[in-house]
């Protein structure tokens, strides 16, 4: 803003609901609106004004845009005709609140995707000390929602013992590459499964896991699990639903845990026409613990993981990958390619 | 046996396994054989020889009876031409073991379907004491699996809280009927589901339900629970499956809990060709917690179970109900009857 007194700010909006299908440019839209100086000079008091720096793009994004509250993740859906929120990373361009100065980042759980916006100090759920000496996009990444889905779904529900059998499904996206590192410092066996083999080389090279399934190439889920798990599965970590949750519990051991992080293949569907799973009676006779989570419900437990998290990433023993999109104009494709297996790691757009 | 020299001894036997469908006497057979007293009088050591008094029928011997292991329940399957084996109680006739005595009554988890039968005195789980004052069919019932189970899945698992709101299915069975007083005792609202008007009957006026469903008055159960459950569902009491299951699902609180104790409707299908549940993904986002198991994991509790359990019957606060069946020759029946909605309580054989 500096030496200007008009700026231009591009920001997206939910033009209409997408009940079904990946969401298009009928469904979310981009519009420009002018912020000029004095505006931003006079917010008000417990406010800041930023200028977004990266927004996270996560699949449970999806879940807002269907116009039905109750359609599996229960989350409150975008109002039609108002900005879009994510979890992103702002600079302050002017804070109208004493913790917060002027180029200080902030970490805001429900930022607008925006150029620029201003939003009540409350809003801000971390500001980042850069003497901590983490790269501020690790708050977007191992030290943020990804992380954080994956340490809850493998530490707390998953409770692994070294030796047991380990699946991640969506294995090299942002939660599948953490949790499957995770679970390799507990001492597990590993498998992922992912849908390149760009992918499954990554994924056994440079993070680590022991065996990683290209879908694409072994359709036949259950089969491949009867290869790569001749002992049967201790842990499944959840990220996909349907046919592989289905094929997994033909396979899960006695006491097997299964923390339902997401179910991505499921997400673009109505819920009637979402795969039915057959063989619960498994979970019965295995004894299975299967426990839905959300990030939101576990924020007692924030500081325990950001210390354990922040303690591997200065080991080095924990490593990350991610997506970056450039510019705010992808934020729908950023979010559509999410479904298209296209990505390594987790996607983040820097504004 | 006293006074004869050979006794007539009917029993059951697998003479062929029951895929899918309910078991038929193709399936189960009858055959007698003679029992002379001297083999009673040299049975080997640490031995027992046992007049069957009493023989529980519960729905998951079903799944001992289709030859596939993986079936569900993964329990092991009766072997061809053998005799059948169930919980019951026994008399002792003749002991070649200390512990016990002639007459004495023992409850044998694994006691074989026969009139007569010599068993290793391990095999006995539970001496009956009868200064303790319980009848002695309460260990088959209260104070056996089905109150076992009950507790397990309320107690241990659902864990439940003064005003949350717990729905039961297959209320009127053995186990529902615990389940939903111990419920009850918590301070809970409890609603059921049976299949007949005089089941709803009882269930409220002598169960202490506060409502009942009757599915087969009221078949579309998504609507039944939007009526009878205005404030959602924190506690299911699973006992059936299915599509039972799925519109439980439309239906659950936050955190709610949901303990697996069965899944009679498909009991009698192949999985392939079970009903798959659809909606799993409001599991995630409403955080539900769904928890398969088996009584044989939680013997470690049996003690706790049963002083807590026994308090409530000498206090009169637990109530039960058996269907009792007369003659070993009941017990193809018996278990056929459990599949028709045609029982009220806990089944049980008198021999």
């Amino acid at each position: 803003m500096e030496g200007v007194d008009m700026v231009e700010s591009k920001e997206w909006y939910m033009a209409a609901y997408a009940r079904d299908g990946v969401p298009s440019s009928d469904h979310l839209k981009c519009r420009t609106f002018s912020l000029s100086r004095v505006a931003v000079d006079s917010i008000p008091d417990d406010h800041i004004a930023i200028q977004s720096r990266w927004i996270s793009i996560d699949p449970y994004l999806r879940s807002r845009m269907t116009g039905v509250e109750e359609g599996g993740l229960n989350v409150t859906q975008f109002p039609i005709n108002q900005v879009i929120v994510s979890y992103g990373i702002g600079k302050i361009i002017r804070s109208k609140d004493e913790k917060y100065k002027e180029d200080d980042l902030v970490v805001i759980p429900e930022m607008p995707v925006a150029e620029y916006s201003v939003v009540p100090s409350k809003a801000v759920f971390i500001k980042i000390d850069p003497a901590i000496g983490v790269t501020p996009l690790e708050y977007l990444n191992v030290l943020g929602v990804p992380g954080f889905a994956a340490w809850i779904g493998i530490q707390v529900i998953g409770k692994p013992k070294a030796g047991e059998n380990v699946f991640i499904s969506a294995a090299a996206g942002g939660v599948g590459m953490i949790a499957g590192q995770l679970a390799k410092l507990k001492g597990c066996r590993v498998v992922g499964s992912t849908g390149s083999d760009d992918k499954v080389k990554l994924l056994k090279e440079e993070f680590g896991f022991d065996e990683v399934i290209n879908y694409k190439k072994e359709p036949d889920l259950d089969a491949a699990l009867s290869k790569y798990f001749p002992n049967g599965i201790d842990i499944y970590f959840e990220n996909v639903g349907g046919k592989t949750l289905e094929a997994v519990l033909n396979h899960v051991n006695m006491y097997a845990r299964i923390p339902l992080c997401g179910m991505m293949s499921q997400y673009n569907k109505v819920w009637t026409e979402r795969e039915g799973v057959r063989n619960l009676l498994n979970m019965v006779g295995k004894e299975v613990h299967m426990q839905g989570f959300m990030v939101l419900s576990y924020l007692h437990l924030f500081e325990d993981f950001g210390t354990q998290i922040g303690g591997y990433l200065k080991d080095r023993k924990l490593t990350s990958k991610l997506k970056i999109n450039n510019g705010i104009e992808s934020f729908l494709d950023s979010v559509a390619s999410l479904f298209t297996s296209s990505n390594i790691g987790k996607v983040v757009i820097q504004v």
